[in-house]
């Protein structure tokens, strides 16, 4: 295959393949078979032929050219090595007759009975670089194309990377620059670049493959030579599976933009077992709902009583007279499927299914019983097994937690009942702005890419983070998050990262597949930021929101503290954020401020003992001018610019600024006594994600900013 | 060399070598010249010599076993390979003798002038593992051995590890599993294993050698291919400096302690330029003496006036009438020099010196002179350029900042100013029990070993943590260290570790040592536990000092929220923390207090609605089972254990097993609402390191304490 040529895929010879492999009994294709189907997909393998007679050898070789190797072929001739059947590394026209000659006369030796078919002459691929691509099939994901360097070394280190397939060309070359031996493709010391192309095209086939037939479970190039010149296969494996799982079902964006406006944002609430009786979790739900502020309706469901909380009570939501948007279930579990078919008659849209009790203590029947009602009446469900959700700037606390209603910007969701709680706890603790705080638990239907599509057009929402142990559908939250993450940011913090898929795996890249590996690819490609621990996915949440999106990548320090300024240094390396290589014309203005003994460069050292003016100066400085496009500040405790007096003046400089338009990202570090903190407070109140103690947390908030808006195309 | 063999070591040939090359005035060893040096020490290079004939040619040949390079020899051809000088792989006695006939013939050819002195014969090596083996000269470490995996994929990967030279046979063997790749050694799909021991030789030899010879700057033997049966050095690169730099100056180990009692735990402390005028620094320091309760004798010095503060001031330190331990300096820069002659005049072991205006600004040589001083009198520096120090135990507040006196056993230190306030402010918000804190500052004497070393044996320091951005002697730290971190904890947060080493090194052993990768490997083997973070570097000092030294490897996670228990597994795994495997009977007895649907095994997830006593007895078992050596708690908020009640009853129950003998580290992660913050400082005042919103942060602590413990032997 030449550069830029289309690819060839005849999808009727490898179905004709597969076919005749099933009907076979088998699910692992032979070496033949697996290059047939390579050809069908242009998928450079080895040439090779059989010859009957040494001189139809020699001009096989001849054609394909030296070195080759020679092959008994023979069904009667199991191990061809034993039988003295193989050569390799035959060099020319003279070796291949003396070598056919040889191989026919050992395997007459080795068996005096067997049927010689002849002599395969295969040409001989060596030098270039070794890789290895391949496809997995992944319960969450689906279908993966995997690239990696071959050899044992690489097997050792592990460096190979996934992508969905199927894959773009330009997806395939981002491949190339996934693994960490990346540049051994460029040609170092001297060697040989691979040709990038080739591989890609290699790559792009696979994924083509394995998507056209879902039935190819996995699937190794191993190794693949790639030259200057080319990239063949030489060896080809193909596992089938030939009851590949099923889909997970999906509503199409519409349904879902429309049911999940319905249930986020209701006009009107029903709360299944509401009570008036204290510590019952349908008295919590009502107290939440009304003390909250909701200013919607709220139809208490209760066969026992006319009246919870001053509002009429009904037996059932179908004696409800008005539509009702969302019904939140505060009932034991054994009577959640009665009561939701109720839900579906009614034709409420969405069920919240507080009640625990369903696949999470072993009841997985119950659970797909509630799953089939949901499907049969169109309600969608959120949970079982969770604390309910918050919709602030609806007022709405459909939950049994405390209240929260600072509103913001962040809509965060947790899988577990635990994490939603810390959630709820940092962001009061913090202030946090909030939209929307979700409990997806057993996520028996609604699921991220849900909560994903409805936040992408939730005015309210400029940034999602989500916690989660899985992804029911990988493959769809992916879609989804590549879409929304080119609007807003998308922060998860995956749990269960370091769980290393378990599943034997009968492939080479099958066993390279730890599934942490395939989500950190997966996830890097969906432009979603990954939270490494839950304090990251909180002060990402937090901080992202109240930060402008930088215009380019110059980033300067502004700090009282040397010691600051390096830690700041070594943070911004590890966030993969650019210090800005000072100009000489504003090095020279940011001296013009600093104590001839400060340094400026890059951090600019303003020294400690500086009155208030020298933060002032710069501060302002590195917001005027447009080459600088964000601010990191280090703030040192003195009695000359006390924290408070430091906070104010920033913010005092970021106003005069954003009344003339400019507004940069600024972060802030605060070495000092306790008071560090109110300042540090004060200043992430006006703007400024600032934090006491830390040198690593502020640049870390920034570096995930940049992230997204890399990812955005935004810079 | 044969396993176990003593290495040989020929001083005197390796010293007549090099001082031929330096009466050549070259820098670089010719590869003859380094194979002799590699001979001295016993490092193993292919055998070799040179032939005058075929005949000679094919029994050298024959002797070393075959294949062989060919190479002519001539002083007048200096590029054989053009020449066509040069056989590789020659296979046979035949081949040896027809290539002697070619190579002369090419090389008569080449140049009809040439003088041909011969053929040179060479072993040939192939096959087993290229690996690099070297040594450089750091500006802080002195002499370092290196130890690789050689070729271009580990050149690109920067997979190398370093120690200080000499090493031990055991440091050496600890080299081959001190690379990411090291299974690769052991021999993987197949492969043989390298032969260890032969490496270690080699490891050892090039250690000692560069140790004896500190004018062998740098040194590479690249590659050396190992072998199952040994380890030879086929190309070897040797680079002298001629005038290596000297040693820095230290003190002995008695001198040290003397002087650091003294200077750390005063009886009678001076303040040079002590005033009663507010804002002065001089006043913070008398200030901070008096009030924070110092009860030693306080002399004020001050030439313009009788009395400060209450206290008799005098014009000079000389006309103390008693002996001082302690000179605190808080005068201007430019005066310094003087005073500092006549503490040495008066004998005061030490001088605390608070101004800037040294090398930090560019005064290099003010700095000098004092250093000078300083070395004349015997007077220990601290700083220039610092905040001074505390030493709570003595209420001792030798600094111009606020006060400390929260009494407790972490000792701090920082280079940087800035980073000391936040050492303060930090240590000041989360009540951390401190004895020491200290400014370093521009180092011009005292550093982080002479700190370590009166850490060591100070009774009232359990852990020494410290921020540095450099060592100025890197070697003797090392030495300091690596006794210490045997008795107590060594936290260090090395600021400055993504600047790579810029220095140009002229070998490849010197081009993979970025500086940073030196500072890790070395602070490892030094016992040391590196605090990527400033705010680790804070949690580990307030947290390894309240955790009791667990006795084993085995963690039990204990959570009511499953999915705090999945993160808390993820941070184990970071962390290096082994879950422990559950043993049946053991988890029958969990199960017995846990609800049917929740999970024993570990985490044991006793579940989010259970009361107190859930939490009570599995606690209790947990403490009281001797197979288990550490908890891990996470807590779950719910209205039927609330935060105090949690926190309440798990120091219950810790000091009635405390009360039975039974202390185990246990740790805290906390999720729920704001009411958890005061549980976790409950829990944290009473020895149980706990953190709210955080799964990742206890465990990083409970992480440094083992590891402390893993370094000491004592599990």
């Amino acid at each position: 295959m030449t550069r830029g040529q289309a690819m060839a895929q005849d999808k009727t010879a490898v179905r004709k393949i597969l076919d005749a492999v099933k009907a076979d009994g088998r699910s692992s294709l032979t070496a033949p078979e697996g290059k047939l189907v390579c050809d069908a997909y242009g998928i450079p393998v080895p040439k090779e032929g059989v010859a009957a007679s040494a001189a139809e050898a020699v001009s096989l070789a001849t054609g394909m050219g030296f070195p080759v190797v020679l092959k008994i072929v023979s069904p009667d001739i199991l191990h061809k090595t034993e039988a003295g059947g193989v050569l390799v590394g035959v060099k020319s026209a003279q070796e291949v007759e003396q070598g056919f000659a040889t191989i026919m006369a050992n395997a007459r030796k080795y068996s005096a009975s067997a049927k010689l078919q002849g002599v395969q002459v295969q040409q001989m691929l060596a030098g270039g670089q070794e890789v290895i691509i391949g496809a997995v099939t992944d319960p969450s994901f689906g279908k993966l194309v995997a690239f990696g360097l071959g050899g044992v070394l690489v097997e050792v280190l592990k460096d190979i990377t996934f992508r969905l397939a199927p894959v773009s060309r330009d997806e395939a070359l981002s491949m190339l620059d996934g693994i960490a031996a990346a540049e051994i493709l460029k040609g170092v010391r001297g060697a040989d670049p691979v040709n990038r192309d080739a591989l890609a095209n290699v790559i792009v086939g696979v994924s083509q493959l394995v998507s056209d037939f879902p039935d190819i479970a996995e699937m190794d190039l191993n190794p693949v030579f790639a030259t200057r010149t080319g990239a063949t296969a030489a060896d080809v494996r193909i596992v089938a599976d030939w009851n590949p799982a099923p889909a997970r079902y999906r509503p199409s964006e519409d349904e879902i933009v429309r049911a999940m406006n319905r249930i986020m944002k209701p006009d009107a609430v029903a709360v299944i077992g509401a009570s008036a009786e204290d510590g019952k979790i349908g008295n919590s739900v009502m107290k939440n709902l009304i003390n909250g502020g909701y200013k919607g309706k709220i139809y208490p469901i209760n066969p026992s009583t006319g009246e919870i909380m001053g509002l009429k009570a009904y037996r059932s939501v179908k004696d409800i007279p008005g539509e009702v948007d969302v019904a939140v279930f505060a009932i034991p579990a054994k009577f959640v499927a009665q009561a939701l078919i109720e839900v579906g008659e009614k034709k409420i849209p969405g069920a919240v299914l507080i009640p625990s009790g369903f696949a999470e203590t072993g009841n997985v029947e119950g659970q797909k019983e509630i799953q089939d009602i949901g499907r049969k009446y169109n309600v969608r469900l959120m949970g079982p097994n969770i604390y309910g959700f918050y919709y602030t700037w609806k007022n709405l606390c459909a939950t049994f937690c405390t209240a929260y209603d600072v509103k913001g910007h962040a809509a965060l969701s947790s899988q577990s009942g635990g994490i939603g709680m810390a959630i709820i706890g940092f962001s009061r603790s913090a202030k946090m702005g909030v939209s929307a705080i979700v409990g997806l638990g057993n996520k028996s239907d609604i699921d991220e890419d849900d909560l994903l599509t409805f936040f992408e057009q939730d005015e309210n929402t400029h940034i999602i983070a989500m916690h989660c142990e899985d992804l029911k559908d990988g493959r769809a939250f992916a879609e989804v998050a590549k879409r929304v993450s080119k609007k807003k940011p998308v922060v998860v913090l995956k749990a269960g990262r370091t769980s290393a898929g378990a599943k034997a795996a009968s492939s080479h890249t099958g066993a390279l597949a730890g599934n942490d590996r395939i989500y950190e690819d997966v996830l890097k490609q969906s432009g979603v930021i990954r939270a490494r621990s839950l304090r990251d996915l909180l002060d990402f949440a937090r901080g992202i929101q109240v930060l402008p999106t930088p215009k380019g990548e110059n980033v300067v320090i502004i700090t009282g503290a040397g010691g600051s300024g390096v830690l700041l240094s070594d943070a911004c390396v590890d966030n993969k954020l650019s210090l800005m290589a000072m100009p000489a014309d504003l090095d020279a203005a940011f001296r013009k401020f600093i104590p001839p003994f400060g340094a400026a460069g890059n951090p600019v050292d303003i020294t400690g003992g500086e009155p208030p003016k020298t933060y002032q100066n710069t501060i302002r400085l590195g917001l005027e001018d447009p080459r600088i496009h964000a601010l990191i500040l280090g703030y040192w405790h003195t009695i000359i610019t006390p924290p408070m007096v430091f906070a104010k003046l920033v913010v005092e400089v970021v106003e005069e600024m954003k009344a003339k338009g400019i507004e940069k990202p600024i972060v802030a570090s605060l070495a000092g006594d306790v008071q560090v903190e109110e300042a540090a407070e004060y200043l992430y109140q006006h703007g400024i994600p600032a934090y006491a103690y830390s040198t690593e947390i502020p640049v870390a908030v920034l570096g995930a900013k940049y992230l997204w808006a890399r990812g955005a195309g935004l810079i």
